[in-house]
């Protein structure tokens, strides 16, 4: 893609200052794509905030070219990938014994470990695994001339952020290339006729695929939802009295900025499905939530708990007391499906994805032929157990003489805590071999850059990026049947070059959809 | 309706303040309502703002009650309403004289007439006449035992407001009241229940009628859209060239807090109709504007205009100087179709609205059937003519003697400015007749009252309101074919009783939806 700033709106902070008054028509492409972005986020809901006023999503005021090829196989992924989580969560006994090498310098990763290993020991009452899922990937090009292929970045079973919102960019973009190419613009057409992906767009507008991620993540939850009524009422006669409400339960922080996209997803269940959903944080489940009877049957403030669908309990953060984990143990223990169970919980931890790695391990869970596509896009990835001998010691040694071509990563979930270059290098000679066990190494990806013009709080931004792409996956089974597995849509965030951390609440990445080249 | 409040939320400032936290569900239902709807309003882009972060349209959390006979009058009012607009505007013999009257007290109203009278011996090169207007009207009930009518409290010609945003109210309520009314909501659905008008909608939900503002808006715009390509590239063959790119023109204020609702309708017509919409202020039209050739095509920026919405124009504040005059009379004397004409903008008036309540002037525009069925809704209105002679005296001296039972309104439009009670006594006794003759003097209606709960900028608010309801209508005609008469949706505005002054965005009234009872 060319580049799509002008140079001096990139780098120049008067430049991202200025602004034209909300009436007068802008002269500038930048300044007229930002302020058409910004209302045409505003009118569609496109927003962060939780108790108001409310700002516009981080975003890329253009789509961000992505090789079509490789995005078709990050959605071909999909299916196989959901697959694998639900194997290795219904695999308990390899599952916790592979978990339980981290754990010691990992308290929230071992409390989870101790949930999975109590619940087990009871006897699971559900057998339905729901699965929202989000593999990641980034597009690995060492060199111009090396041909690009994707690799995982990791592979999210819990809270998946952005269903919703990722959704309504697609439209977004999808609306607003149109327009701006159509010749009534006489500053945006020109300019988008010199990007050669988006003025391929303007002539077929499958280059921006569609996106499902908001609908495909309801209609999850609502088979789910449907799934569990059938199952609970098996049997009965209608005689036996009216069933007792019954709604899918988010589980929430007690104070969370991305509440826009969680409502998304509670309005799109109740609006194409008439599924109820009731939000709570863990302490709240805790004070109202009773196990009924021996089906364990979860009950929050009087309505049955069909499917709990967690967009919090991701990160040591969510669990400040007691109270939290034992919310945590009660949802475990009943028969509403989870989403997820605390074991596909644990089958999404960076150690199982670098166990996973290992040809060996893999061939546990998947067919040759399965094994080879989910390896096609497997980045190099080192445990450093305590006991793992001259192989740990000898990746150490590579990373301390090359930091820059790995990433160290904390085992637990969350984003963040990422180490990179001097600072890794620090890090591995610091630690003692019990600290590095908590800790894994991974082959760090060269992606190709690509300027895209960005807004944050209004302001306009830009630059060399880089960009992250992930597919929405969903799955549900009971071990027998396989009732849905699909991709749902997808994300594309997208960063300025250089920007280690991700993250868009945060303020490092952005919001932005994929315009694909062939 | 029932009083939905509890009486310490609505009054108690402390109750105000109080907050919960946005991931804990709360537990009265005031404070649910809240933050539902604060989310399902940005969520749906219900919002004020022109450069971020946007604010929440202030908005009732529940619809409210409306006799459901008036409204089906209301709305098949739109009808016949348009067809007069269209005539009075057409006979500009009459309108002119007719509005002379009030000039020489009103400079706005008298450089519309020399436009109008200016266009009008020039020649009017557009036969089109697309009306966008919206009749508001109250219900008048003087005691518990009258039966309630509606009456008409003015006749917009220009700038009707909220076409997007009075949709997607419609929208949210249906859906926040279907939601809340399930049995899975522990705190509203036996809330909801005690209320009569809401807890019968649960289970017939024409009673929340849907509402086709946004997109009847939008339809009327590219139906407009297409008559002008075709009159204009009418008898020509497909060999004389490309035809120039043409767009819709909307004209807006400089600074602009409703922007959403102006992009809702812009978005709309480019999403359903591929009509694309160029937005500009009067002094940039000015600026770019020209006419092209002997039929005068207007051309902004080389896009040709085929209709201009105006979306400002209607106060004189939005005429700082000679350059905007300049862009008007461009615009007037252009070929493109004016959404209003100058004639259709005079034919707005209060003093129109004023003379035509006299059966003998509107029967110059209606026959005896049409005629009755518009005098259904007129309020008593006086003329303050410096030659109305006794008549004018006598209906001075019974304002002052009981000022509360009159509204004193300028000509001009634009909204506010209304004099009541004791400050109406003091202006009818310092003005000199020439002076009140640029006002008129309107019997006061006498809504009932009922209460919802409000919120503003996120906070709660409530008590005994009155309400305003808004039928849009939507018409295209050149005075020989009728193409469009029909009206296109509702807008109802709530404000607390004895807030005198009106106005959305100035903070006075909310948006809401009617919920009809028999």
């Amino acid at each position: 893609m060319a580049d799509v700033l002008s140079a001096s709106a990139a780098t120049d902070p008067e430049a991202k200052r200025r602004r034209t008054t909300v009436g007068s028509a802008p002269t500038e492409p930048l300044e007229h794509m930002r302020t058409e972005t910004l209302h045409l986020a505003a009118a569609n809901g496109i927003l962060l905030g939780a108790d108001g006023p409310f700002s516009h999503a981080p975003c890329s005021l253009l789509p961000y070219a992505f090789p079509a090829s490789l995005f078709s196989q990050a959605e071909s992924l999909a299916t196989p990938f959901n697959t694998l989580v639900d194997r290795v969560a219904r695999d308990t006994d390899w599952l916790c014994k592979t978990v339980r090498s981290v754990v010691e310098h990992d308290e929230f990763t071992r409390r989870l470990l101790e949930l999975c290993e109590e619940v087990v020991a009871e006897g699971v009452v559900q057998p339905l695994q729901l699965g929202i899922y989000r593999s990641d990937y980034m597009v690995d090009q060492p060199t111009e001339d090396a041909a690009p292929r994707i690799l995982q970045v990791e592979l999210n079973t819990v809270s998946v952020s952005f269903p919703s919102l990722s959704a309504k960019m697609t439209r977004m973009h999808r609306q607003s290339v149109a327009r701006w190419g159509s010749p009534t613009d006489r500053i945006m057409a020109p300019y988008l006729a010199k990007l050669p992906a988006c003025a391929a767009a303007l002539t077929d507008d499958t280059r921006l695929p569609l996106n499902a991620s908001e609908s495909g993540v309801a209609a999850a939850l609502a088979l789910a939802h449907r799934e569990y009524i059938a199952q609970r009422d098996a049997g009965k006669r209608g005689a036996e009295g009216a069933a007792p409400p019954t709604a899918v339960l988010m589980v929430v922080q007690p104070t969370e900025r991305n509440v826009i996209d969680q409502r998304g997803i509670e309005h799109a269940l109740w609006r194409e499905h008439a599924v109820p959903l009731v939000r709570m944080p863990l302490k709240q489940v805790l004070a109202s939530g009773v196990l009924d009877g021996p089906q364990r049957r979860l009950r929050v403030d009087g309505v049955e708990v069909s499917v709990v669908y967690f967009r919090a309990g991701y990160t040591p953060n969510d669990f400040p007391s007691e109270a939290e984990w034992s919310a945590r143990t009660l949802i475990e223990r009943s028969m509403a499906i989870k989403c997820p169970s605390v074991a596909q919980h644990l089958a999404g931890t960076k150690k199982v994805q670098q166990v996973l790695a290992q040809p060996a391990q893999l061939a546990r869970f998947a067919s040759d032929e399965q094994a080879a596509v989910l390896r096609s896009c497997f980045a190099g990835l080192y445990g450093l157990d305590e006991d793992g001998g001259e192989a740990v010691e000898a990746i150490v040694r590579k990373a301390r003489v090359a930091p820059d071509d790995f990433v160290l990563k904390p085992q637990r979930e969350g984003g963040g805590n990422n180490l990179y270059g001097e600072e890794l290098r620090a890090a591995l000679g610091a630690m003692s071999p019990a600290e590095r066990a908590s800790f894994i190494l991974m082959e760090r990806i060269r992606p190709p850059t690509s300027s895209v013009p960005l807004m944050r709080d209004g302001e306009l931004d830009g630059g060399p990026c880089t960009c992250e792409l992930g597919v929405y996956g969903v799955f549900l089974g009971d071990g027998r049947r396989v009732l849905l597995n699909q991709p749902a849509g997808h994300l594309l965030r997208v960063k300025l070059d250089g920007v280690n951390e991700g993250g868009v609440c945060a303020g490092f990445a952005v919001l932005s959809s994929p315009v694909l080249y062939p």
